[in-house]
């Protein structure tokens, strides 16, 4: 007990004690967001014993990783993203009732700007890579139908490079369009079959995780943003299933109904896929992705 | 179920996927470190369900804090502090057998260099203050004088700054000396009472906390670290009984056993304190403070 008849901070209430500090001095959301914090904060300390030099070595990293981060990139996100945090806080935002598409992280590379094309216009401006039709149908949990919903799609490209990253190397817009799907809900594309990349692995957290053999890579896949009336705003990715790395999305996106079949035509002709997405009806109050 | 048979990142079983890749990848401490953190980020997440825009906000703090930290300023060590994380480390690392004096913080104000001094001398060396006489005496666990320990003590002056907080406004080495105890395991010295101050508030995590009405304020005390030969290293800090803010120390440093009796001279000749400090016998393998 202490000077004032109190238990003084100790390995056993220190949480609480923080705790208490938080909440007694505001209400709120944050006071209590805090706390909860701290008490994982101490069980982590409690659980891992770190010695005083391994707190300031986790110290110097935390701040390593700010100071990484810039207006151009964002090492703290990644790290949130390759811990499977960023991929948490979409689950439990976006969840969909059964048989709806999973939402799944819309990714830095994404542009709002891109084209609004023809069904049945080719995406790949420079014609570079194996040659993919994309078709699909927007259909709601009836299996009805959506006609009129907007399909925005975004990829990288036969190096694994959106074109955004590679502004001097890729046409402006490349590989990305803006389709409507048709009276049945359909829509389709030409493009080319993309490649899986890695992530930025320059930075404190991929090389940090890359030293520990800690899976930096993405498998192959397609963005999706597809919008319709009344129904929930779809931000999602179809996955090649032919991709090895598929159990090992660095970004945890990946997820069985988002997995799509890479056909291969006869003849040489290139590959195909076919994929639909099934929508869910907007909730009142509910958040658009 | 997946594609591959296995189950899919999702909600309940997320950290367990992370913590796999950790794990799977390379044995030793980071990893298992790691795997923890994880846990209890995950953890956070579900017990608080943030938004993705809470998330985004959360992100743009954690990169602020590294933004303000840099060579002379250390944001996250201040977070680690206020939160109480430091306090633990502490805890967990030195802990003392019963009866032997707490160790504390040492703070970011400790000088190595500070000169050595006769027992007497006076440490403030701009007089400015309320005299303080300090006595003391360093003993075993058996309550055994220990003789020709090394004393040194630092301080705030009656404003509440370091020297090395004021260069231009304190002669250097003010409020700082090294002492040897006597025979008996004395020592004495002569400064000013010291005045307790705030922690930076102006960068991010004070800023926060501040809002919150969190306790930013530390309570008057003296630094002191002791060292004997065969006596495991001893830093700690005396708190002065009569400061209002003994309940609130911003770093959780305040233990019942630390706090010591600023006692009043007749006669308006200032202050005196008489502390005892009782150091544990160094351990196989024990760690130096």
């Amino acid at each position: 007990m202490s000077h004032a008849g109190r238990p003084s901070f100790n390995e056993t209430n220190s949480a609480e004690m923080v705790a208490q500090r938080l909440l007694k001095a505001k209400a709120g959301p944050l006071p209590r967001f805090l706390a909860t914090v701290v008490d994982h904060l101490h069980q982590i300390v409690r659980e891992t014993r770190p010695t005083a030099a391994d707190w300031r070595q986790a110290i110097a990293f935390l701040t390593e990783i700010g100071h990484a981060s810039d207006d151009k990139r964002q090492e703290w996100v990644l790290l949130s993203d390759l811990l499977g945090v960023s991929a948490l806080v979409e689950d439990i935002n976006f969840r969909r009732p059964n048989g709806a598409t999973p939402n799944t992280g819309r990714g830095p590379f994404y542009r709002a700007d891109a084209p609004r094309l023809p069904l049945g216009a080719d995406i790949s401006l420079d014609g570079v890579g194996t040659p993919l039709t994309v078709s699909g149908r927007v259909i709601d949990l009836d299996g009805m139908p959506i006609s009129g919903a907007t399909v925005e799609t975004w990829q990288a490209n036969a190096q694994g490079f959106y074109e955004n990253q590679q502004p001097d190397l890729q046409p402006e817009f490349n590989l990305r369009g803006v389709f409507t799907t048709d009276k049945d809900g359909r829509f389709h594309y030409r493009t080319v079959k993309p490649a899986g990349y890695g992530v930025p692995n320059d930075g404190p957290v991929g090389q940090m995780l890359g030293r520990l053999n800690y899976p930096l890579d993405r498998p192959a896949h397609l963005h999706f943003l597809i919008r319709a009336d009344n129904f929930e705003t779809l931000t999602t990715q179809v996955f090649d299933r032919g991709d090895p790395r598929l159990d090992e999305d660095a970004l945890f996106g990946v997820k069985p109904e988002l997995v799509g079949d890479f056909k291969r035509l006869s003849g040489g002709a290139g590959w195909s896929l076919d994929f639909s997405f099934v929508m869910a009806m907007a909730r009142k109050g509910s958040r658009a992705a």
